[in-house]
Order: structure tokens, then sequence, then C-alpha cells
């Protein structure tokens, strides 16, 4: 479930495990997967009624949207999402965002800043144009610590880095390039946990497809349930935005390999010219048990609603702990997707890289707490626990996160 | 094991599914993948002696290589077998071979002819280079039907295929470009069920070598004992060739998703600059229990025995039917890998891609076997049945062919 043990027994609090979405193990997941291993493997060339069945589950939780097409990574469903783009448009260029990771394969290398910028051999090839993160904290366009909260801020602050997009579709447009698409995680994960301003979405939406692309959301890492019950961290504001697009994975199979592109049916049908799309294992009946075995625990153990109700508990706890200690900069998230911004000054913010790597270790080694670090400078605590992480979990994470930041700030009051 | 069945209980014989390689949900491989779910599903960042484990088991089986970086599909393992090519040279270009299937990703689209010369979206890109298959039978250095059988004109062939690939890496030179790498299926699958002749990879690698180059060979379909006792497909001829990059993938999950790229650690060294490879689900413990299982089976089954016995069994039987009718040009494979060639005429060699087609179509409504077509002209039939396949299994689907092609070119001696 939410706890891992190492090779002498001892146990740990699992924080960041959104891979093993519903609990590492759950018997129910297991049970679903283990019956349909037993029963058939084969893939679509011999349709099983687990597809459907799974296909038509998923599509319940994404009005507007039509056709699923699985795959086994969400790399390989990031590939296939920027091939349904540039067939559906017939235009050839991506814009990601700044610090954004999308995957391991050649292509979604090449769209991931998070990799090109930080020393991989693959370079940032012509065809993808960087826009800065919406992060209204330590973005382009910042907002004090006061305007963080300011809603009306928050949206200016989200057009202005709306407005960024347009203009590199502009740019590229009259350097005779054209734009099939814009990608970017629902809630950008890697790249620092950023909760991108209410009406950010719908307005790049807005100018892209003016400009005749499409929306392509990342919820590989943010989807089934992550945010509670909006299912989809695309509907977190709840303002009418469908994307044209949506790749999942990770969570969908609790760690077992799948994943998926949702799109609709006149994108589809656009896809690879008369060759179709096959994939060995893509809606194997097994991965699509293990699918519907996840859905399946999300609702009987109510977890969207346990979901929110641990958002809330995260966020008073988290903010304590701001309060206390002047190393936490910004402590953002929603449901059980939680970032602690650890800065070594909360004037100039800048980034206390060291004192983050050196509090994972303290909290994995004296604490058995496992909690990890991202974004561009790896001074974001990250949370993304599996969804059943409960209060006390909690409780005994923060006391332990306390006791780490007072022994480290107090014993080196100089680590930055 | 080799029989399917559909939604009203009939029973089908699988001659098709390479896939579920020690046959469809084994029992030893169930309960391998169940209880190892049961226990831990986490991915490389929390190591399981299950990884080390089976990475060792793979390298026992592929001596001059020693390192191995496991993914999902064997289009992750192609995508990464180019990096890492291109990461060692410094390099770009690569050679493929005519009719090639390496996967579904961009690059891997990009690198099969079996998608971009029919109708494919994704046009050959000026870095790959497309040398002809090494086919004696339909290629571009035929041999009469006499000759097939004769080792000195197979060996000359194969020299003047091996030269193909020498000119084309002139030539590219000549352009300023560079060639990374040469990467073939030991046997072409999809490209129909091609054995190259003997010394063929051997000159093809003295080439490539001597320009700087890697030879990947991708065991995507024929590794892990389709060909029997050599265990992989490259070792056919016993020749001493060693390839720099060997990727692999169905048969090794009997269905379960994940592949690998097996290499030496200077190559492994090169990839990807200073950000090295994840992969989310790569080497996952459930994943490398599968593995671990088909490898136990495969041992404790003789099958290797058993695929080099049922190797005889079909060169004879193929070989009678081919006797009786005038339709089948060539029989050609190995162990459980074989092809049938249908032609309308034996001197032209035309393909009977209708009849083909016809035949398939007829032995699964009528006879209950399960065979398919391959090849450019979709005339190939082609068996590659899971590796328990007997003698019984196959003199039931020789009787079904036998029957089935009296049945059609009686009823109608036009069929082309």
């Amino acid at each position: 479930m939410q706890y891992l043990y190492d090779e002498s027994g001892r146990r740990f609090i699992d924080c960041i495990s959104n891979v093993q979405n519903v609990g590492h193990c759950h018997p129910t997941v297991v049970e679903e997967i283990s019956k349909q291993l037993a029963t058939a493997t084969c893939n679509v060339r011999f349709v099983s009624p687990k597809l459907t069945e799974c296909a038509e589950e998923i599509l319940k939780t994404l009005p507007g949207l039509d056709v699923v097409l699985f795959c086994n990574s969400g790399s390989e469903a990031n590939d296939l999402a920027l091939r349904l783009a540039r067939d559906f448009t017939n235009k050839n260029d991506v814009i990601v965002l700044d610090h954004a990771y999308h995957g391991h394969v050649t292509t979604t290398m090449q769209m991931s800043p998070y990799k090109f910028d930080h020393g991989s051999s693959l370079e940032k090839p012509d065809w993808v144009h960087v826009a800065p993160v919406p992060d209204t904290y330590r973005g382009r366009y910042r907002l004090s610590d006061e305007d963080l909260s300011d809603e009306t801020q928050l949206i200016e602050a989200g057009k202005l880095y709306a407005d960024e997009v347009l203009n590199i579709i502009n740019h590229a447009e009259s350097q005779g390039r054209s734009v099939c698409s814009y990608i970017a995680e629902a809630l950008q994960s890697c790249g620092g946990q950023i909760i991108p301003p209410k009406g950010y979405l719908v307005n790049v939406a807005q100018h892209i497809h003016d400009h005749g692309g499409v929306m392509i959301l990342d919820e590989v890492q943010t989807g089934f349930g992550r945010i509670g019950e909006p299912f989809w961290a695309h509907k977190l504001y709840n303002d009418g935005f469908v994307p044209d697009i949506v790749t999942m994975g990770k969570p969908m199979g609790n760690g077992f390999p799948v994943s998926a592109v949702v799109t609709r049916k006149e994108i589809a049908d656009t896809l690879g010219g008369g060759v179709g799309y096959f994939n060995t294992y893509g809606g194997n009946p097994v991965a699509c048990a293990a699918v519907l075995g996840v859905m399946k625990v999300i609702r009987d153990e109510n977890l969207l609603d346990h979901v929110e109700d641990m958002g809330l508990r995260f966020e008073k706890e988290l903010n304590k702990l701001k309060a206390k200690h002047e190393c936490i900069g910004d402590v953002r998230g929603v449901g059980m997707f939680w970032g602690l911004d650890l800065v070594t000054d909360r004037i100039s913010r800048e980034p206390a890289t060291q004192l983050a790597n050196k509090l994972i270790m303290l909290l994995r080694q004296e604490y058995g707490v496992l909690l990890s670090t991202d974004g561009p400078y790896s001074n974001i605590l990250k949370f993304k626990p599996p969804l059943c992480f409960n209060k006390k979990d909690l409780k005994m994470a923060v006391e332990a996160l306390d006791s780490a930041l007072i022994s480290l700030t107090a014993r080196r009051s100089s680590i930055r």
C-alpha cells in the first residue's frame, strides 16, 4: 500500500510513488491482473471484451473525447500524440514548456527541456519551441508572496504566460514554420510541481486553435485521481477546458506497463496514412484488467473523496511548516500533488538545492520517510504518494520533516 | 499453451503467436508474475534482486556483451539502440533492410520501409538508407530453385548482398554523411520470413566496423529459443558473429510488456550525455520475474531440443506439401520459424497474394487453424507458433493446409 520495506524488513513511508496509484500491490489489482494472466494475454489481433470495457470506462471520465489508443509507456503515448497532432493538422512544430519532461524515446527527449537543457546528447531540434512555465513563484512573471493567493493577480499572470505561447506561434509562422501542437503536463511534475493559474490553459487553447493546432495534455503523472474528484488534473478549475488529445500512463496500471492516448475520432482517423497503428502489447487484456482494477479500487474505496480531504490536510500542515521554517519559500499543490520550494532566502527566492538534497537523505536514513526533490534546481520537495496515504502518514511525514529541518538548519545555518 | 478458444469455446491451433513464447498462459510464468505482483512492483528507483538476476541470466546467453538496459517494447528497445549507436559513434545515419519493421514510435517507423513504403504518413528521412534484403528467392540476387540448396551459391549471394551495404556506406560518406549503424532482424519476419545466407552478417559487420559503425541485431521476434539451441537467431551459423547491440522483446515476457537492449559497457557508458537513461517500468521486478519464468520453462521443458526436432519435422512436412502443390514456390525456415512463399507460377515467382489471403481465412473458419500472411506482397504464409507446438499440432495444421489448398486451387484454378 503506502509502505515500502527494505531487505532488512525496515518500513518506509512512501511519499513519492504515484505509479503505484492505489497502493503498492493492492490486492484487488493483483487479483484482476493474475486472473487475466491465466486466461488470455493476446493483443488486439484477437480482441478481448476487456479492451472495449476498459476503453469505455476511460471515456466516461473524458466527455468530448471518443477514441482510446493503448500503448505501454508514457513515452510511447506522447510520441503517438505527436504523430496524431502532425497527421491531423499537417503542421510540424511543437510548443513545449521549459523544464518539461515527456519521455525517454528520441522524439519525446527532443520535446523535453528537462533533458536537453541538462546535458543530454540529444539537442533541441528546430521543430521544438520552448515557452516559459506558468510558474508564478519563480517563473518569468512572478508574483509577490502576498499576490500568490490573489486570484485576480494569478489570472493576469496566466494571461501573460498564454501570450508567450501566442508570440511563439506568430514568430514560428513568420519564419515559414507551422505549429501542430502545444504539449504540456496538466501540472508540471519534474519541472517542480507547478500549478498553472486559472484560465491559463483556456487562453493557450484559444491561441493554438486559432492557428490550426491542437492541445495535447500530458496526464501521465497527474491523472487517475491524483487531484481528487475532477479525476484529471486539466479539469482542476472546472472551466470547460477540453484538450484535443490526452496522454496517460503511470498511475493507470498501478505498476503494470500500460498507457494510452485519448482523442477524437476525426483526429485518430488521420493517423499514419495507410498503415494504421499496431502495438504488440497495446490494449492487451492483462493491461486492461489492471486499469479496470485501478478504477474499481478508486470507486470502491472512495479515493477521490479521500484525496480531496487529504489535499486540505496537506495544505494546512505544509503551511504550518512554512510558517515555522524560513527555508520554505512556497507551498503549492492540490489533492495528493504537493511541492515545497526550498530557498536560502525568501526575498531573493534563491533555490536551497544543497539543503533539499541533505534533507531527503536524512529523512530516508533517520526517519524512514521517502521523499524526493525535483525542479530545474532540484530544490523542490515533492509529495505524490499512493492515494491510500492517510492523515496518520501525513502527520508522521510532516513531523519527520519538521525535525529534520530543525536539525539541519540548526547544525549548519550556512547550508544553502 | 498452443491453443486459443473463441467466445463460443471453439478451439484453434495457434501457428502464429511468437509473443506467447512458451505457451499462452503457461502456469509457471503466470505464477512467477503473480507472486512478484503481490510482493513489489517498483522500478529501478528501488532496486530489486530480480533485476540483477534477470540481467545475469540474459547475459549468460550473449557472451561478449555485458550490459542490459530494460524497456517495455521492441519499439522502445530499437529507439534506444539507435540512441546508443549515435552516441557511441558520433555518427548519425542508419542502414536498414528493405521491408524491415522495427517498431511504431516515430524513429523506428522512420527505420521501417515496411511502413514508410506502404502508405505511412512518416516518410523515409535522409538519415535512413535502405539496403536490399538478403533474400535469395525473390531479392535482387536470386538463385535458381536448384541453387537455393547449394551452399557455395548461397555464400556468394550473401557476399553480393553485403557488398550492397558497403556501397551504401561509401555513397553516404561521399555525400558528407556518416553511418552509425546497420540494423536488421536476425531473420526478417514481417519482411517475409527471410533466412540470410551463411556469412552475410559476418561480411556486413566487417564493412560496418571498418567504417566506424556498430551492428544492431533486432531479435525482437526471433530470440529466446525460436530457432532452438543457439537461443538467438543471429547465432544460426555458429560463425563467431557477435553484434554490438542486440534488441529483444516479444517472446521474452510471454505476453508481459518487457524488452531490453544488450550491449557492451563502453557503448552503454556513452548514452545520453549527462542525463542517463530512466524508464519508469524498465527493469521492474514483475517484468524480470516474467523473463526469468520464461527462461526457466525453456530449460525445464527442454524446449530448445524440442524446437530443433520440430524444425526437422517442419522442413520435411512443408517440403512434402511443396512437392504436391505447384503454388508453393519456396519453403524456408529453421526451428519454429517457417515461411511458405506462395506463387502463381514457379518460373516467374509471381506472388499469389489473393490465394494466400483466401487460404488463411479458410483455415481459420473451416479448419480451426490460425495462420497468417506477411512479406511485401502478403503472400508468405508464416509459422511462428508457441514453442510448445508439437508434432500432432503440425500434422493437423499441415493436413488442413493440404486440404484447403486442394479445395481452393481446384475450385478456382484462376486464383492468383
